[in-house]
């Protein structure tokens, strides 16, 4: 594997230095190396990370996920916009897990989000969704510490599809934000069963025009239905509102719930209880992935796991019996 | 760890055969043998599924999970019973997670359904759950198979207690049963988020006497909030129904119903489609399962973890960083 740097590699404390003085192109860089798949490159990032460890954790970090079409870039661009306005640092992080096929998401979401990318206290940050098992960028963690230590005051992390990315998000963000639509038939196809579950707030978007009557109809549906579910650890009862991106309407009361959360989440110390779990959650799914990888990678359990999968799939031979073969293989050969 | 069997172990041939002519003595012997520890009980136990896969996968099998307090032991009781009579044979297992730390389950169980654990038609099996990460016991599937093998036509997995183990349930089944109460409060307070978007029917028990009227209020909220749900990838649309266990009200329609989504699914061949995905996922989730438990028991690993997770929790280190440490020790010392 190459570099991802063409000889462009800086010292740690250079990466440090850069973000810490709020350098975006010092920041980019640092993501890059975090996201690189290369040993030598995240041994640089983890030494750079370790260093700005201290400087980490001061944002709030919110999680917007919700049906295409529902209008998240939109609403994200306003949303983001608002918050600019009022003098908050604002880095914009986008999970998309299907680029990974079409490799054309970075100019797409850029472009997405127009104003916003050209906002100099925002941030936006497409990563197409690399070589992990969860559907989260397994990096995702890490640029959203980069993104503090460089100063950002809110991080937004974006999904953007459907599957298991939305799920993983939840457990690292500090707010869950899903973004509705007032019919509640077929855009629902597009999302994961579960996820309603895990909102913290249900905004019910283009609730304009002819169709605010229907979103507040909608809205009363959703408070309904939330009622109906057990209340969260936390005892945050998810809120539903309606909202207009394009109109700018609503935005600033989705920020006004927000900061709501988490002063009463930092008054229970919940805020913190819930970091320090996702930080730990972090580690084991960090050695849960990284085990993972070096089973399904290594050589004779590649060359053999095809045959296997089939006679398992057509019940020729019990599933664990076929686990087991592959494990003796791999342990086998690591030994050797 | 000495062997389960006090030198009482058979031929796999011995376990074959009493299980295929029905033989509880046996069939019990082989569920204790799946489930030890020991590796020479585990490979003895390979062999005998491995004969028996031939003979197995013709049940119907159902989770049932709920609320503490909703009754579900009385209504697998009477529903078990209803089968029964209808010259059905049934076997139920039992999942209770907190009996790990109580290990007083077993009796307790039986004791609990007592009319069904005399009935010469029906098996019941409560599993204390063993040493796995995911929280059903991890040799439940297997334990599925034997009943199929020993002619049991309708397996019942029943999960007590709150946890991930619901979910897990639901990747081992073909039917997902939720069980509830009239009361949308504090008797929520029970069930696991995300449990209630997983069922295929929802049954709210104890709708007799005064309970008849809020059973029934109940019965049409949970419609509606199930509308607001996505539909499930099969198309089925979950049903709510209410149900008395303790008069057997309502029992016959819930075995309409699981009859029904059996032919719906079979006729999109959804049944098997569903039934091949969870026999390569149990592959998957086995190696998993193995990988994670030789890591975690490993003894460097062991020594070295409490530590660096104080660490990685009070953000001393980056969770990645302990990760890599522990991967390394890991990986180090197998190879040496």
């Amino acid at each position: 594997m190459k570099s991802v740097f063409k000889n462009k590699r800086h010292a740690p404390e250079e990466y440090v230095e850069g973000i810490l003085n709020g350098e975006r192109v010092m920041l980019g860089k640092a993501i890059t190396l975090v996201e690189s798949r290369l040993d030598s490159d995240n041994q640089l990032a983890e030494a750079v990370l370790e260093k700005l460890l201290p400087h980490t954790g001061k944002s709030i970090r919110i999680g917007i996920t919700g049906v295409p079409g529902a209008g998240k870039s939109t609403l994200i661009e306003s949303f983001g916009g608002y918050l600019t306005a009022s003098n908050k640092k604002v880095a914009v992080l986008t999970i998309d897990p299907s680029s990974q096929k079409t490799k054309g998401s970075i100019l797409g979401d850029k472009t997405r989000m127009e104003s916003l990318a050209n906002d100099p206290r925002a941030f936006v940050r497409p990563s197409a969704s690399g070589a992990t098992l969860g559907g989260v960028h397994s990096r995702t963690r890490e640029t959203i510490l980069l993104c503090e230590a460089a100063g950002f005051d809110v991080i937004i992390v974006e999904t953007v599809g459907v599957g298991q990315s939305e799920i993983s998000v939840k457990g690292i963000v500090d707010f869950f934000l899903l973004i509705m639509l007032s019919g509640a038939g077929d855009e629902l196809q597009g999302i994961k069963r579960g996820i309603m579950e895990m909102a913290d707030l249900i905004a019910i978007n283009k609730a304009d025009g002819d169709n605010i009557k229907r979103s507040e109809m909608a809205m009363r549906q959703y408070e309904n239905a939330l009622h109906m579910f057990p209340p969260n650890d936390n005892n945050w009862y998810p809120k539903v509102i309606t909202c207009s991106a394009i109109n700018n309407d609503g935005i600033k009361e989705i920020w006004e719930i927000i900061c709501n959360y988490e002063a009463k989440m930092k008054e229970t110390n919940f805020f913190s209880i819930n970091r320090q779990q996702q930080n730990l959650q972090w580690m084991h799914d960090a050695i849960k992935d990284q085990l993972q990888n070096s089973f399904y990678n290594h050589g004779p359990v590649k060359n053999t796991i095809g045959h296997l999968q089939q006679a398992v799939e057509k019940e020729k031979i019990p599933a664990i019996v076929a686990a087991k073969e592959l494990l003796n293989l791999f342990f086998q050969t690591l030994k050797s």
